[in-house]
């Protein structure tokens, strides 16, 4: 599978996504000018057919006019990185940002190259480990002659529609069924990204929150403290159920109405560990969850699964320890009542 | 004050409760006669001028018919109890319950006892430990010669009119006003305790997260992990505020619109203990919450707020645990995202 | 693709479900017998191969000892239905509830039938209008013998292996991987379908609120009202986005982390018709969603996202309005605040 | 009641606010000078008192230096008048904004109004329309000096600690308890106030969402649909009861856990009309819910109640409606449901 348009490439930031896409294009013939902080990182993707760059410069110098270089590094280096690398461009190049940036720096972003002539591409991209193997889904915004020029890159980059069977009444053409999606001005592709990862999280809790509600099922064979501080059991004759967690997220893989990738990668998980006793459950969230909930209340759209999500993992980390201390000292002092220790 | 109408009540249970509500009965010139597992605490209030009873017997031959014994007894004793006391009672005697049943066993029991022509009054009884110097808020069901005939007690117990101004647009008689209601048959005094006691959950879960956000107003002094794990703080510069906490609930008391009870008492526990280091946070339920959004799940009545404070109880308990651990395995399988350790 | 263990089955209700699984196993060489109410429905089936029977006691005398009879009948037909039946059977015959019944009436049946030598299996049967194609997902309780005799049924009607790449980390046989799970005692299978309801409802919501998040991302372009009752909305110019809804739904169908066959079913639903103008948007729930947050609140389990959706649900069909009205009274009562009209 | 220290103020903004204000501190013995772009209101209040002004200028002229001028105004109306006022005024003035800005302006102006040596304050008003009666619960932020020089202000307006009783723990110094508070510097009282609007929507939702789950307990008696689309009520028998709303709120009044000013005002309105008809339940939202949670996320502080109840205000204004229109159109996807009308 090679592209019929080869294009060139420049890649600033080779850490696991950013390899992974470079690899990607090379295998469809683009060529691909490298450069990381981390030159091991450069030297293995040298070895590999790019070509290594040991600065900005050097990449920059390596690209034919214009120039495509995409960004695919923290939210909090983009800008240092566009300060030092913008003076090197010219007119007409774009830079492509790849990573996870806040979709509002994205317009301010994209304003300020505009002054110099560049164009900035936002481009949410969704893949994971996986995606050099399954392709990446890009949510893409810009101006439109900028997204319409790098289109061999994001063909190549993206899943291709035989990833998935045609959805029966699409009647459009257009490039969502090869897995991207020009959704529209600067800012547009990280917004529609930071939403995904909303829903991301949405999915994640209901699938985690009912394969927890499924491994308590025994709850009734458990010994209930009588006493005025716990809540009886009503019917433990209801709760004498030992379920195979592991095999029922195997089962939901197929036929099932919550069959999804999140389901096949919980499955692969417990497969390995029925108890994921390596996890601590301490749930990280990396900004676009509380950013989605942000644009929510800004539109007034009520969100409520997509927050109590987030709320979920904010509690996970023991965020919420002075609330609920001040709930115990509101029980204390109504009713004397002492807290239950672990 | 002395009630025009003195009656007799024989009290099963010298708990805190229990023992306060004799006291405050005895106060207004009602005669009881007291009995619980635990002689010493029948010696206690016979030394205050209540009848001992050394025995649900000897209780009951205290009682000229028609009799009125309130059981004040944790929720799972109830029934044992009924199964030694209503034999030894007559028809046209009244049994109250005024502890935390669930509203549907007050269906059950009522029927039972009416077989042996007894009336079985359920009344859910609010106030704490506070109640014997501010009244009891008492929600009272059962048919309505027997609750009638308990006006007197529930007068005496209940806070009386002057303990809040009158309702301006109140036109209306009942005993509502006074801090005590019949309202509806049996199952409808505990039913609506049961809510009542959904609405605390729900107001203190909401005073308590307030308190929170005031607490972490610092938070953009501190220093933030810069990796993809964590989310970033983007205006830190709005978040330098060291608030005294303490005072703030002291200021609510007077004039705002949140003014309550419940921010009188979290203002006390602090004004002790700014940092309420005394508590773990782990935060009890003893079933009403459970049943509130039980009942507002039968009814399909939306109940979010409530249910969400329901739901902040049982993280603070750790119970969300294999949720948690299940969304860092999904994010370690498609993200390669390791947990950050606390 | 026929079975080698071709088996009878008789099968009772017709419906949409019923007469695909008819359709489903008699592809695979398996005889089925039929009954409906729907005389036409059985002439139906009958015509495309079925034995058609008029009566329980025709669908009866045509199967051969130990039987295997299937309802698959709205829930509140069940009870009634094997008052009919159950007095036709013989010791060891199998009654397999295919449809939604509630895990705990699964106890008492299987009860009921043990007493009269009869076999009771519950299978919680996903895959809506599309199973006849795509296969069925089980998650079935009962004892051991039952479900083990039932194996080629449930085989040849689940989806089979192939329907997705294997699990890479999983080691164990099983029939999980076919589709098809027997996951505990009786109820066990309900139950885990139960909770699948339950899971759906929550990755529902999160699908639909992140679109509707998407739909809404014009809002900076529209008047707001500048009065004292409506929140200003402070960065209109990040809120400037006419995103094609439909196209994002296609473009996460490849690639992204929410690649689910729920994303599948609304993009279809949204080439067809992007402002999904023939919906009034009063969400059904059918009883397992509120079952399962019942079963969390039950194990003390915190499950907020599924609380959540649940509670969308209610609010779509106006199931809040006393609540809401009560706000706008106490709004109106301490600041004077007339509600804003539509 | 006459203060020790009378001030001069000058008011702008002589709305149901500012004007009970003015009131308040000429009861007290306070000049106030007044102005309103209404001059009907100026002409009014200086009936009862007050200096008039015609403007802004001559609201300046008639102050003594340094000058105190207190903005009673719409947020959105701040901003402007402050580039008209701040031009008269002089070093070392005071401007008081009282409304309900949001809090990260309060800290852009107070660096604008510094730059001419101008005190900027930030003072959250509590108390609605009952203020002038019961005193203003004040939060306030901003720098010492100018806070402190303001205290016979605040301490007229606010209710004094005769309100309630002394919190039995405290035993500090401070205004609190006169209910006002110098919460930090500029943006901490507007801070505290946004927090205090997201603490009463979240006691708000509670009491409502109570008094709804009471008010629907007659749903046994109401005939439920027996389709597939309907959950079934399992128990009608528990839900027979038809409980007076108003009267349990008017119970709650006295000696209850609940008890509360909120509590206070929606037995009033149930008492005027238990079935509040006139309300249609679109409940507004003014920002400082949506702050608080913006807050609550970017401390990373879980607050599910607080953030439940500005849900459901939003959903009872119809602003789910495509989340909702999506979940229906899902359903009919992959099972054929077809929406049950209202």
């Amino acid at each position: 599978m090679t592209t019929d348009t080869p294009m060139q490439l420049g890649m600033v930031g080779l850490g696991r996504m950013g390899a992974n896409l470079v690899r990607r294009l090379m295998r469809d013939g683009h060529r691909c000018v490298v450069y990381d902080i981390d030159q091991a990182a450069v030297r293995k993707l040298a070895g590999e057919g790019a070509t290594g760059a040991n600065s900005l410069n050097r990449l920059v110098d390596e690209l034919d006019r214009p120039r495509a270089v995409w960004l695919m590094l923290p939210a909090a280096v983009v800008d240092p990185t566009l300060d030092d690398l913008v003076p090197l461009l010219d007119p007409d190049d774009v830079v492509i940002d790849g990573g996870n940036s806040f979709y509002q720096d994205d317009i301010a972003r994209s304003k300020r190259l505009a002054e110099a002539g560049i164009h900035y591409v936002d481009c949410g991209t969704s893949g994971g480990v996986w995606g050099l193997e399954r392709g990446y889904c890009l949510m893409i915004g810009g101006d439109d002659a900028a997204v319409a020029r790098l289109d061999p890159i994001f063909r190549s980059i993206a899943p291709g529609s035989g990833r998935a069977e045609p959805t029966p009444s699409r009647t459009r053409n257009g490039t969502a069924a090869e897995g991207y999606l020009h959704c529209g001005p600067s800012g547009a592709g990280h917004f529609v990204k930071m939403v995904h990862n909303g829903v991301e999280y949405g999915m994640m809790g209901a699938i985690a929150e009912g394969l927890s509600i499924i491994r308590h099922a025994d709850v009734g064979k458990r010994a209930h403290a009588a006493d005025a501080e716990t809540a009886p059991l009503r019917t433990p004759e209801a709760y004498q159920y030992e379920i195979d967690v592991a095999e029922v997220a195997e089962v939901w893989r197929r036929g099932s109405v919550v069959q999804s990738w999140l389901v096949d990668l919980v499955a692969d998980a417990l497969a390995r560990s029925p108890g994921l006793e390596a996890f601590e459950g301490r749930v990280s969230d990396s900004g676009e969850g509380r950013w989605t909930v942000d644009a929510a209340i800004d539109e007034g759209v009520p969100a409520p699964v997509i927050t109590s999500a987030l709320m979920e993992r904010f509690e996970s980390r023991g965020l919420g320890h002075f609330t609920d201390a001040a709930l115990s000292a509101m029980r204390s002092e109504f009713g004397g009542h002492a807290e239950k220790r672990a």
